[in-house]
């Protein structure tokens, strides 16, 4: 790629990112949309907009921006909670450290690169100069001039690793202090209790009571066992879908059943609709009932227990209960929110088996998602395009089409297949076993990432070259040399990726174009104005590990090709404003997790400073200066050392509260009146919410009476 | 090697082990030796002998096999406590695992082998036959006569996982058990706090009384903080020193005095020596009263903490103490006669480091104890021999030495290196930072394990055919049929192996050759009759790894030269009533760990099946037989989900005892009147040896009361 391609490119995603801004500006300002760009504000009741109009709503304005940036972190942390805070400390310390490279990359490292001699490229013609000349591959071979690349490798890493370690304290303690203002939740008086032995003769329930009397006589509050209702809450779903229907049909008689009506004309039965519809919920119903009756008695081997203070539950937690410890196993409860209901019916033996499946599947999507990633590769070579098509040869021989293509297409084909990757993985997490939402989406994170750097990082770099993907890494001593070899020849690729891929997708999550054309079809073409409407949540899982792969670019290729360095810092500010403006008008935080995403952020940069320094050492044998190659060797090393300590020193403190912490809590609210009635609570916070609603609906629903008739009859 | 070398290899070997038996059914009855073959029975006052002379004790006698093999479980669980009692388990254990072996391979395998024609070796002269003929090699390549290895692999790979589970259950209910019949402990009741923050103006142990009365106000008992005490360690060692010579010296003027004089004599001062002596000691005690007057106020930052019941000390092991996870690091106290002290005035950073040294080091012996090994592996080919040394020629082409050579020295001269590692292992070990014996124990005994799997293992098969070693380990890819060529042909030298240093070494281990020197050297020589003399106790760490290593052994070569099988059977079998008499009358366990050291026997059998599925997987692709190498490759998947259940079944319990356990052990002591006197002791229980016995030798030791005259006129 040459210098105007990339120009190009930046031109139009500049020119896309001011688009989206300016309509951004205006939309948000239309009440219309009100629920697509402050769906949070609405529901909570602030939306402050008429449906007067004026001049003032239809001009571009940049009052977002001044909000946003004023925001302060204890009004983030009101407001998103710790897990916004910390979602937003990734774009601080990200930008901070690009800040640093972007000073040394591209006033040191970037004039040396320009300066070097070994691709004997022209240098006057710079707007037809190849990026090439812009990376490490164009300073001569056993120059002296990459000891100052070998230096730079060495202060960025201490650079990164002082603000990892700054930042994992900052984190940290700010999850103390959180805990510290944090009310009494249910989740931190409770366990879950898993695997609960059977005993001959006695309820699960029963078993449960005594085994706690007796062993945590004072402490002991309360327990909850869990029932089988998977089949509950599938019936309840569909009766919910036709009990919405119903109601649609039966509130907008004429409008919405003449319109249905007459699509469905086709096959006669005109008014029989509805009756139809209401025939079907009244059968499901009595399922339902019938279901729920029966499987209120049928109770699953866990339980919920709760405890009179926390010290007492989190002793628990950390203690093995039973003699058998694949019995009684503990496990700290999730906030009652937060509970994903459907797998708890699974026995030990089915999770661990589901565990494995879902491991050997991931490897897999991981491994057969390259298929179409080769495809889209292959577009970022022109000639390979035009022999494949060769009709096409006339258009390509066109200076902007071919621009467009080499700098913007492939990325953009890439990130339309990506879209999908996240809810794959967060279906593949939720049928591992996990027992909240929130360990859930930690868990697909953690899926997506590695899907991501080895989808889109390896299998760039090396597709690339060839297809050594497989045998490389059976072979590790070959790493560096192969890795050295390619991944500077996909710089030019990647930084039209940061720009398309980075700027474009951050600046469409502010305009939310999905949720715009939704919206506008529900209110204009269906016509429906139902004031149901979900504040939704940041979708952390799809968004930290494409925020964690511009890092881990922005690291490999610090010292390879500086040039890549000012576009990540812009792609870090740009997301710095907009998620801060979207955390406060659009997403509301479903559960809190207390930060506990950030390890995955400190992994995922370790791991990023590893691989530059495999990189290095390849790169220094490469250009003639083994010694280079040799002395970067310990660099690796200190840095797993330095993640060891971290490891020591803050990661404990986010997996469980110390003893100090606790009993702190603890006693704060010994004397308190209200903690009585919370006690009480406690006692049915974890109750099913399918089972819940399921009596609820059999007691009949308000808004559903009218259509109970029968089963009301029956009762 | 041919069998007649083999046979008379295993003639020497047996010749010896009946000498090694004779010899020592007659010296244990000698009364002089009583300190050799019964230093338990001494120390406790049972040994029954008396110096009248008469015939019987000149006879060999074999009553002490009848004792050891009628000895119960029960009786040896009293004698050599839990942790005798399974390493016995281990002799059982393999006893029965090769026993199958031995049917499947010798009758089944063998047979099977030796009708092979691979080789075209002469069916017919038996004694010159070569032993490969024995092994795999020998059967046709693609012959389907290989689907029986390929079963016997499956069946025996289920029969050893079931040995494992079965085994696993009975020592961890043993375990149980064990701890429900204990006396109350000190360590049961007892954690270990180190990294106490310092805080201002306040002593470590105004600090731990403070944090522990006030987040443990019900449970706290007591604490005794740790001292340095390292430097008076080192002098109380030669104060001891020096008064059991010059204790000798006054004991035994006359005889014992001329004679050193004599041997001093060169330099003059006949009658000087003792007053020399009595001055140096005056010296060091003197030293001895400054350090520990000095020393009882040098607070470390650790401390035992006392707890009133079991259940509250485990509870405060499993939880972080402090909001720091590098502060009040807490973990389970050993018992009082098995701590470590010199390790324990080192802080986080430096046990850190020297962790890390230790490793490095670790490695590095385990990589450079090779060089002494392929000169050993050179002896094994005596056409090398003659060419290195010519002038033995003549000796060489002597059947009978050429015989002696090829089948024993090389393995005695292996083993005669190996004696030195177990204690280079222990010393490693304890620098580490490991705070008690048995700890150090059990990691130099994982160290040796590795040690030797690598160096004779390992270094055996790869050395003999070239030095792939470091490259192989580099390309996992290439492993199974590297080791597929090299495996099978080092089978020879193992079953030579297995005679030589199993067989002998185990009947050396009951004729304890070098204690019976030095007690023989002390008594004729010295003319040292004291009373006090150490009951030795069962070096585990070089004792585990062998059997281990005999194990490996037996499970690769298995169904690759079945002829090892019935060797390594009567190996085991041998072990287990020699153990058991030497359990029963030579050693005294100086602690017990409760069978902790189970987990290594397991894990060291899974990696020994493992390596048998990776060499089956080389072998049956090198035979032609792809179908069977790939039906191979689920086999090791299942041992890993096998093993990865087993980790999670019976592991938990090796680490800790559950909830259930510990309040039933703490309920039946509730109303125990003793409880109150044991608590007491507690506070003072955990006090640093070195300290105690300055104090005492300061406050006049009986026995040395006569040499302290100066010293106490001074005080």
């Amino acid at each position: 790629m040459i210098l105007s391609a990339l120009l190009t490119s930046v031109g139009i995603n500049l020119g896309l990112c001011f688009l989206f801004f300016t309509l951004y500006s205006i939309l948000r300002k239309q009440p219309g949309n009100a629920e697509v760009y402050a769906p949070r504000l609405v529901a909570e009741g602030k939306s402050q907009q008429t449906n007067d109009f004026n001049l003032e709503r239809l001009l571009p304005s940049a009052g977002w921006v001044t909000r946003a940036w004023k925001l302060s972190e204890a009004e983030l942390l009101s407001a998103s909670g710790l897990d916004g805070v910390v979602f937003m400390r990734i774009f601080i310390f990200s930008a901070r450290v690009f800040a640093f490279a972007v000073v040394v990359g591209v006033f040191i490292l970037l004039p040396i690169n320009y300066m070097g001699k070994q691709l004997s490229l022209d240098i006057f013609d710079l707007p037809n100069k190849s990026l090439e000349s812009f990376t490490i591959s164009n300073v001569d071979d056993g120059s002296n001039r990459l000891w100052i690349h070998f230096s730079a490798v060495y202060i960025f890493t201490a650079v990164v690793c002082y603000l990892l370690y700054f930042e994992y304290d900052y984190i940290s303690s700010k999850r103390v202090s959180y805990f510290y203002s944090s009310k009494p939740h249910p989740h931190q008086f409770t366990i879950l209790v898993r695997s609960i032995p059977v005993s001959s003769g006695r309820s699960y329930s029963e078993t449960v009571e005594s085994f706690f009397t007796e062993y945590y006589p004072t402490t002991y509050l309360s327990h909850w066992v869990v029932r089988r209702a998977s089949k509950l809450q599938g019936l309840i779903k569909n009766a919910d879908k036709l009990r919405r229907l119903v109601r649609l049909k039966s509130a907008n008689p004429n409008q919405e059943r003449s319109r249905r009506a007459g699509f469905m004309g086709l096959f006669g039965h005109r008014v029989d609709l509805l009756d139809h519809y209401e025939k079907k919920l009244e059968d499901i119903e009595e399922n339902v009932r019938a279901e729920q009756s029966s499987t209120l008695g049928k109770e699953v081997g866990a339980a919920f227990v709760s405890f009179r203070t926390r010290f007492a539950a989190a002793a628990a937690i950390h203690m093995q209960q039973g003699v058998n410890p694949t019995q009684w196993v503990s496990e700290p409860a999730p906030d009652p929110e937060d509970v994903y209901w459907p797998f708890f019916s699974a026995s030990f033996l089915k999770r661990w088996i589901s565990n494995l499946v879902v491991i050997v599947a991931c490897v897999l999507i991981t491994v057969l998602f390259l298929i179409p990633v080769l495809i889209v590769q292959g577009l970022t070579h022109l000639e390979q395009l035009e022999t494949w098509f060769p009709f096409l040869k006339g258009l390509l021989r066109i200076a902007f089409v071919s621009q467009v293509i080499t700098g913007y297409l492939p990325s953009l084909v890439l990130q339309l297949f990506l879209y999908l990757v996240p809810s794959i993985m967060i279906m593949l997490s939720s049928i591992q076993g996990y027992i909240a939402l929130s360990q859930i989406e930690k868990s697909a994170c953690i899926k997506v990432l590695w899907f991501t750097i080895w989808n889109i990082f390896f299998a760039n770099v090396l597709s690339g070259t060839a297809l050594y993907r497989a045998e490389i890494f059976l072979e590790p001593k070959k790493i560096p040399a192969v890795l050295a070899v390619a991944v500077p020849g996909q710089a030019t690729f990647f930084i039209a990726y940061v720009v398309t891929s980075g700027w474009t997708s951050t600046s469409s999550e502010l305009f939310r174009l999905t949720t715009l054309i939704f919206n506008f079809i529900k209110r204009n073409i269906c016509r429906k104005f139902d004031d149901e409407f979900e504040v939704p949540s940041v979708p952390y899982h799809s968004e930290i590990p494409r925020i964690l792969l511009f890092g881990l670019l922005g690291i490999t290729y610090f010292f390879l090709a500086p040039l890549i360095l000012p576009f990540l810092l812009v792609y870090y500010c740009l997301g710095y404003l907009i998620y801060r403006n979207q955390l406060l008008n659009v997403y509301a935080p479903k559960y809190e997790t207390g930060g506990k995403l950030w390890p995955i952020v400190h992994d995922s940069m370790i791991f990023s400073l590893i691989l530059m320094h495999v990189i290095a050492i390849g790169i220094f044998g490469l250009k003639k200066l083994p010694l280079a190659s040799s002395l970067i060797v310990p660099l690796p090393i200190l840095t797993l050392v330095f993640n060891s300590y971290c490891r020591r020193r803050f990661l404990p403190m986010f997996k469980s509260y110390s003893v100090e912490s606790l009993l702190k809590k603890d006693r704060e609210e010994q004397n308190d009146p209200t903690m009585a009635s919370f006690h009480d609570r406690l006692a049915t916070a974890y109750q099913d919410p399918a089972l819940m609603r399921a009596r609820y609906s059999g007691n009949s629903e308000s808004i559903n009476a009218p259509l109970l008739r029968t089963s009301e009859a029956d009762t």
